[in-house]
């Protein structure tokens, strides 16, 4: 059975060693000293590895099962979900006159990792009650807030997120559900939604649907989209649920993985609706919480790593099998551990480099929405938006391949269920679908972002790489180690925003065909970036005679791993977008 | 559903157009007229679209099922296995004096791979009974080649592989099943064997099972194993069945994929085991099987990513979503279908121009271990042998790459067992882990291969794909389209060999940690040749002018994608390796 312990001392180090978090300007920020997110670190990690963890492997068998319009979620985890409630784990950044805690943005990520690591479906329910929450908080009326955030907060209540229909996913503005308007205020909403996580479930009172739907006579397309409440229990005034609304389960679908997570075919047969802000504004509804909601979703990605690492880490420390070609590392037994081979640590150095340099690309991302957030600085906005994608598309492929290897280290075992190495990469591997597939996110980085705001917040962030460098120059070994590989890195990926410039104005396929392998470069460059700082932090914890020398050394080696060993990937992303849409677009579609 | 459909045509482009196989000088290969191979191989294809195929869902879902030491296969993959048996599909390249149809070893391989795509797990039973047999014929005494190869041959008994202990996968020198010899020349067999495919089931009236064991008081290790039968009912002289012999399946495994194969726990009880070759000499008897094994292994690897390719491609062609940024495909529609977008093209032909690509290496990897074994030629072997490491290791990681990639073109329908995309990505995953984890080819790859025979090999390829540059210049867009991209993937090549060369000698690591990139550049650069000659012959089809101009200007075009879009990652292998062991060496164990 795998087991699974948080990374609290890199994730301490992330807030206080690199981003200083209680030196920073950020209203709320002043309160995350070292005791306070150990505490709250501490815990998290505790309930995550005591009784999350030992649910994953149950929920993956059992799954959930659908019985006369009940969803029975698997063994423990209805306990489970209470223990999360009772220990207030639901609403960490909801406001605290909604029943949360006001802490910042970053708090409740760090918060979340080991919960997506120990269990990232059971994770879900609450993950989607945060985001229909969010919904809410940013659109509703105070009446709508007042009736919905306290007992979604509390998670007595659970949230869902309902887009996708059958044959319109990414393309919204083909939706057929609609929603229509009743003398009384309220909407009449019809229609099939698909894929709903956490659709129906047997851990909460209510369910409080956010659905997106058309008001008949309104605009064409994704213009004529609006944002509704359908609970599933409508709710009284005075807050008592009242009478069962017109939506229900009809099927539960069979999934690669994350069994343990309801996902739900949604039927709505003319359900009372709650229109969210405006008529035919519903998009930009729900575009307000993308950035959030796809960071959870790149975070989702690297845990999972993170705990597939961890377990083959112990199988290669564990497993004895052939001996270290430079001499036997343990020559009183059959055999040497598997860690002393060099394509095991090749391997097990790939995962390591990339998880920690995600975790700290992600809580320095959560920092910048809290930045938005709490400050409106539009600068942090901006760039949070350019990384968003980044965030969401690269981490998660790139946790799922780094889940993979480390269910290569077990051999044969890591093929068996049994010893859980499969349901990591199975689970992880919805990431790169959910929450726009990561070819869209692609599509968003190079097709919106690069030019937003006239291309301000992409020239920023190479500003900040560039003047990280000139201001870090005179120790050579740094300067070898991490500035020049990073140097090289970006000016690869400006090479490929060059290249766009000058061939996508005369045929943006030019520009389109070369999107994914500029996500991955610049998801390069940033864990380049984030690496170098962190090397900077380590180093000056060291010079400053901080006592846990290995620790910081550690970090160190790992970020020269990948400043010498992943990095160089953006040569080969550059070299495949300069070869442009020619021989992307070369055949007819018949010829596939 | 997904479906398949045999890609016949570009089955006879290789056997004909490229490789010429009837004009080559190998003893048998003068049969393979078009004719002829197009007969064997629709008739393939056939079976495996119509019989295979719709057992393939049925299979993962149902699986094999263990009752009172009776494995249960899947609803109908008994009656589909009688039909492959009546359809002589079983022994194509068997020595016709055993019940074979004495056919060169490429006319299987090309004839195995519809089935491999349409059924991995189905084609397995007779994949290992192949591998029994190939073993028998190679090592066995006159009197065990009669008395079990016709009956494997025609799969009325099958066989099995034993190598895999509890606690020794790739060491097996740590083996502890003992043989121990009796006075009628006899051995009794007992210990555990683990990951058994096809250990048991209910398909054939006997099991052959070969299982490595030592006998007691040899020599240590490596050195002190031996092959031995051991047949699940004995067998008298006369052919019949005898006693129940003492091996029974104690478990099957849960896994990933594959589930419509048997993977047994075997438990050797004193079971009556009969010697193949000499003593002490059985991982010799196991090595000489292993090229066609792992070739066969590297065909399940690209055999899954071209089904899942086919209906990627189908699905990318019936889905709407989106519009052409250059324009609408399909204006009365109310989207464009999936393919028009860019990033889908560029997954598609990431995916097409790989699987072709492999097949040609595959296949033409079989005609060298034809004219290894017809003609007894020791270049082509050492060739052969040299190249089975890629074709195990490259093609089953890209295999398992692009079956997941195929599957992102799906989106959410991806991650949804009902659709079987998840399906060709699981099953494609065992084949970077069995017949030699992927990271142990790469090790063989460099740490013997390359020098095997003074380096004679890899200088011969070097050689081959020197001279074929050299020979075919003149063409300027063939050059700058094929021969500058292969040269210089080539010496790129050649930079990492040099660089094992001189810093692998004061320090192994340096090479080995190198192993896996290399693997992958040499992988690059076997299909970078290949797809350099198969664009030369499409020519010159076209030039001749060949009536099905739009498959020759397609395989043209695939040819161009790959040079300009897949071979630049030989120079992101190049700089991992020039980094040496430093950064992947530095950590503790305890560090990790």
């Amino acid at each position: 059975m795998p087991s699974y312990s948080a990374p609290l001392k890199d994730m301490q180090f992330i807030f206080h060693d690199w981003l200083k978090v209680s030196e920073q300007d950020i209203p709320g920020y002043e309160d995350l000293d070292r005791d306070f997110t150990s505490a709250v670190l501490e815990e998290a990690g505790k309930v995550s590895s005591e009784v999350l963890m030992p649910l994953n492997e149950v929920g993956d068998r059992e799954g959930c099962v659908l019985e006369n319009g009940v969803v029975r979620t698997p063994t423990g985890f209805s306990d489970a979900f209470t223990q999360m409630k009772e220990g207030g784990w639901t609403a960490m950044d909801v406001p605290e006159q909604y029943g949360g805690q006001g802490l910042p943005y970053i708090m409740h990520t760090a918060a979340q990792e080991p919960m997506v690591s120990a269990n990232m479906a059971f994770n879900m329910y609450q993950g989607l009650t945060h985001g229909a929450l969010s919904a809410i908080l940013a659109h509703g009326s105070d009446a709508q807030k007042d009736m919905y955030l306290p007992k979604l907060a509390s998670c007595e209540w659970t949230g869902t997120m309902n887009l996708t229909e059958p044959h319109c996913g990414t393309d919204l503005g083909l939706m057929r559900t609609k929603a229509v308007p009743q003398d009384d205020g309220s909407f009449k909403v019809s229609g099939q939604k698909i894929f709903i996580s956490a659709g129906e479930h047997d851990m909460a009172e209510n369910i409080i649907h956010l659905v997106l739907a058309k008001i008949p006579g309104g605009p064409e397309g994704i213009k004529g989209v609006s944002l509704f409440i359908v609970p599933k229990f409508l709710v009284n005034e005075d807050g008592s649920l009242g009478a069962r609304n017109g939506v229900a389960c009809g099927k539960l679908e069979e999934k690669m993985g994350i069994h343990g997570n309801a996902t739900c075919v949604m039927n709505y047969d003319e359900a009372t609706g709650f229109l969210i802000g405006e008529e035919h504004k519903g998009m930009r509804a729900m575009f307000t919480m993308m950035n959030e909601a796809r960071l959870g979703v790149g975070l989702q990605g690297y845990a999972q790593a993170e705990v597939a690492y961890q377990n083959a880490v112990a199988y290669a420390n564990d497993r004895l099998q052939g001996r270290d070609v430079t001499g036997a590392k343990n020559p009183d037994g059959p055999a040497d551990p598997l860690i002393v081979h060099p394509d095991i640590r090749r391997n097990l150095m790939d995962q390591k480099s990339f998880v920690e340099g995600a975790r700290a690309f992600t809580y320095w991302g959560s920092s910048l929405i809290d930045r938005a957030h709490r400050m409106e600085d539009k600068d942090a906005d901006g760039l949070v938006s350019l990384m968003t994608p980044v965030i969401k598309g690269f981490l998660t492929d790139k946790g799922f391949e780094y889940a993979t290897a480390a269910q290569q280290v077990y051999g044969g075992h890591g093929y068996i269920e049994e010893w859980g190495m499969s349901q990591f990469a199975r689970d992880a591997r919805i990431a790169m679908i959910y929450e726009g597939a990561n070819g869209v996110q692609a599509l968003d980085l190079v097709g919106r972002k690069l030019a937003q705001d006239g291309g301000k917040h992409v020239m920023a962030f190479f500003e900040m790489v560039k003047s990280f460098i000139a201001e870090n120059k005179g120790d050579e070994a740094f300067e070898k180690d991490f500035l020049e590989p990073l140097k090289a890195a970006s000016k690869d990926l400006q090479a490929a925003g060059m290249y766009f410039m000058q061939n996508g104005m005369k045929n943006p396929n030019n520009a389109l065909s070369g999107s994914y392998d500029f996500m991955h470069m610049m998801g390069h460059v940033c864990l380049g970036l984030v690496w170098a700082q962190m090397a900077k932090a380590a180093k000056a914890q060291l010079d400053a005679g901080a006592s846990d020398t290995a620790f910081y050394e550690t970090k160190i080696a790992t970020g020269r791993y990948y400043m010498a060993r992943q990095l160089p990937a953006t040569s080969m992303h550059l070299a495949r977008i300069n070869t442009g849409a020619d021989t992307v677009m070369a055949l007819e579609a018949a010829n596939f």
